[in-house]
């Protein structure tokens, strides 16, 4: 990160960005580092065109607001095109196997994202397209969502400490954000634990994930149900506890599992002994069940940074992916010396 | 309006489109103006970016055509963009609150417009979003019909008559459309009736705002059953009986109210006194009910005009709250002038 | 064909795309080779903007994946945009007659494209709508997919034969798919037969428009049940049997006209006796049923090239109907030569 318009990958090593941890951590803070440089050279008025002309399939097997709108604007700001195939357009394996719509879209569409239902229907588009493709939420992951989370960590960071002494709590259900989340901030060395009862702790397939990276790339790796456990917190992140899927456990279950021990609210705020402690929430919310109105709109939250981060992590994934990333640094660089000479 | 490319409000007073009462009179006209003038410059092939890769999130509660393909187009044709959030893919206060919606739509999109199903949400949209908001439609106003209705007045305007001697009959059901063209008509000194039943007059509270304008800028505000108040009309607007909702008042009823004394046939546009008088209607039309062929056909119909100031009136106001309206009329007059040297 | 960079007719005859039958040979022709040259300067790294902010209002009576894809993906390339109006966003004839949405949507865009249930309702919308309107298939004809494959049997032409030299088969149920290329192919010169069991062959109206084109170009124009019509086949083309519809013969009865005997499978390939044979499929397939996977994914298919120029076709058609065709043929000449200057 020395020089923050050189790349360390000028070029993926992958085609498609399903998992991350397919990737290592200097390609996962090449992401974060294109990510933050675009976006704040669009912040500062900056134009790009350097996906001039592309357009992004985006296949919708659910319903999603951040994700396509975050990818939509992303592709517009960048001179292409996203196509929204809402729920019900494109049915994959429907009328059609997704071999041969991978293998369609593939020829018409410069890459594409989609939101599917069950994690093989993701892999089976990156194998069959030819173009990148994107995994923008499946039942076992939700690799866009952290990589905006972990832009917003990094622009969150507690000054004069390093990665391997940032403390990163997700509390309650162990969805797909937090599975994504332990991977990532172990992968960059950071401190993961999950808190939350037993029954819903993190899988033993991304306990292992974390603990390979805990390994490689120092910090660590927990799940606990001990309120000490917050003490030390720069993040505490939740999400909800239900009401993501059409059938799924009753909420009366979920409440019973979960409240109010794991509620953020001003006490367990106060439970992490630091002042600084950012909240984060990858919203929708239910509020005052996962988290109060004092938390979610006061001054230790972060969740409206962390929802426009879902625009900057978008536009790095697409330059990246579409392979532009460093010819976009380039001519950032390019323009900014321009105005300063 | 003497020199057309300069505006009397370099920039918005206010930050949102919510309610033409928000603005006084020549906020209005500098709307009408910068309307007209842009669309002049593109029907003559000019072309235009101020809104270079800006997006608007189009969030709709309610099927619209023309709201969604004039704003989709004006955006387009701008440089920018349009995100169309079918009904259903934003719930407004449904699986998340509209505060919040507002707010993470806001850090996405440069712009929002929606159309609701009842007007506190829009203004709650207006509150918690950083960014502009233009109300395409609530149950008490639609103000972007109301703006491409005064512009195809203007551009139909009797010769040598001032706008304080022109007159605007709406006839038949109080619609939003009617509202608001009364609050429009008013604000600019015209004189304007409601031809309607007693029991479908104009309520109240815009009956008041009228005078208020009366007051202000000249002009008259009228409501009436009595078929004499058609005379000297200059234009005749209609809208339909029944259709807009689900769930009404069955057409049996309409039809009783308003049939046949409130069609807009020959025999009303003969009882005009006036060969110029011109027909409008928002569309779309339930032919031969509120409506004969022969006019929305005939010579005295402005309303395929009106159709296409939709478009006229939606570039007007996202360059407009866009804040690009003054630097879009710098830029057509600097061509202009190039084009002549 | 002399000159690549000149068309024949440098404006289209009629304003709109409505049947294939609608042009003659040497329009069919220009459509061709525009689509041709386009597309292998874009895949060449080429930049188009004659289509710059010009908007293609996209109406659906029917779900399409390919078609609505391939269109928005061509005007965006070309810099324009398409409005996607999914089933339901707009009723033809229902809430506004066809002739008035007809006379909106082209007051507000600059083109139409729409797939119909009944061939009337494109008919009226290019009859009442001022601007350029596409047929993106209705119960008749289905001319965009005719066009994308007569450029398909262009990029797969056997060497050393003319036109009147090539046989082309269409293989199963008579769908409109089958309809427009029975007409293109003959009108090309070429030698169509639809091998059918009799109780499906084409109609006596398409089999007309065939020998009248057999007539004036050559070629040949059959219907047969006997499979010695394979031998010699250049292209063997097949569509569903069934499932294109929610309602309709069950696909039991569809199972007994056609299987086995209609199936393109490895025997039905080598009784062509050609080795160079090109199998082709619209698309979706419902693989091993009218298709064989050994046939669709084997070297003889040109079902994925096939898809690919739904794209190359589009992009033809809105340039040619756009009026703008020999203006980028013009265009794309000169950045050749500057290239090479």
């Amino acid at each position: 990160m020395e020089d923050k318009y050189i790349l360390s990958h000028s070029q993926p090593t992958r085609k498609d960005y399903i998992d991350t941890e397919d990737f290592d951590q200097s390609e996962i803070l090449d992401l974060i580092n294109l990510s933050r440089t675009v976006r704040d050279y669009i912040k500062s008025g900056g134009v790009l065109d350097t996906l001039y002309h592309r357009s992004l399939a985006m296949i919708f097997e659910q319903k999603s607001t951040r994700t396509r709108v975050s990818f939509e604007v992303a592709m517009e700001q960048l001179g292409g095109h996203a196509l929204n195939l809402a729920p019900g357009a494109i049915q994959l394996g429907g009328h059609e196997t997704i071999e041969d719509t991978a293998q369609v879209i593939g020829r018409m569409c410069d890459m594409i994202m989609s939101r599917v239902d069950r994690h093989e229907s993701i892999q089976a588009l990156a194998k069959y397209a030819a173009v990148p493709v994107i995994n923008g939420m499946s039942d076992r992951s939700h690799p866009t969502q952290g990589l905006g989370d972990i832009i917003t960590i990094f622009d969150h960071l507690p000054a004069n400490k390093s990665l391997n002494e940032v403390k990163v709590i997700f509390v309650g259900d162990c969805t797909q954000v937090c599975n994504t989340l332990c991977e990532m901030t172990t992968k960059l060395g950071m401190n993961f634990v999950h808190y939350a009862p037993k029954n819903k702790w993190l899988s033993e397939e991304f306990l292992q994930l974390g603990r390979k990276n805990v390994e490689q790339y120092g910090g660590s790796c927990e799940v606990s149900d001990d309120p000490k456990c917050l003490k030390g917190a720069d993040f505490i992140y939740t999400d909800v506890w239900y009401g993501l899927y059409d059938k799924e456990t009753p909420k009366e279950v979920y409440m019973k599992d979960f409240y109010p021990k794991y509620q953020v609210n001003d006490d367990m705020i106060a439970a992490t002994h630091n002042p600084s402690v950012k909240f984060m929430h990858c919203l929708p919310a239910n509020r005052n069940e996962e988290v109060t109105d004092s938390v979610l709109d006061g001054p230790h939250s972060a969740a409206w940074d962390q929802a426009e981060n879902r625009l900057t992590a978008q536009r790095g994934l697409v330059l990246y992916f579409g392979q532009v990333a460093q010819a976009t640094l380039d001519y950032i660089k390019q323009q900014k010396e321009g105005n300063n000479a």
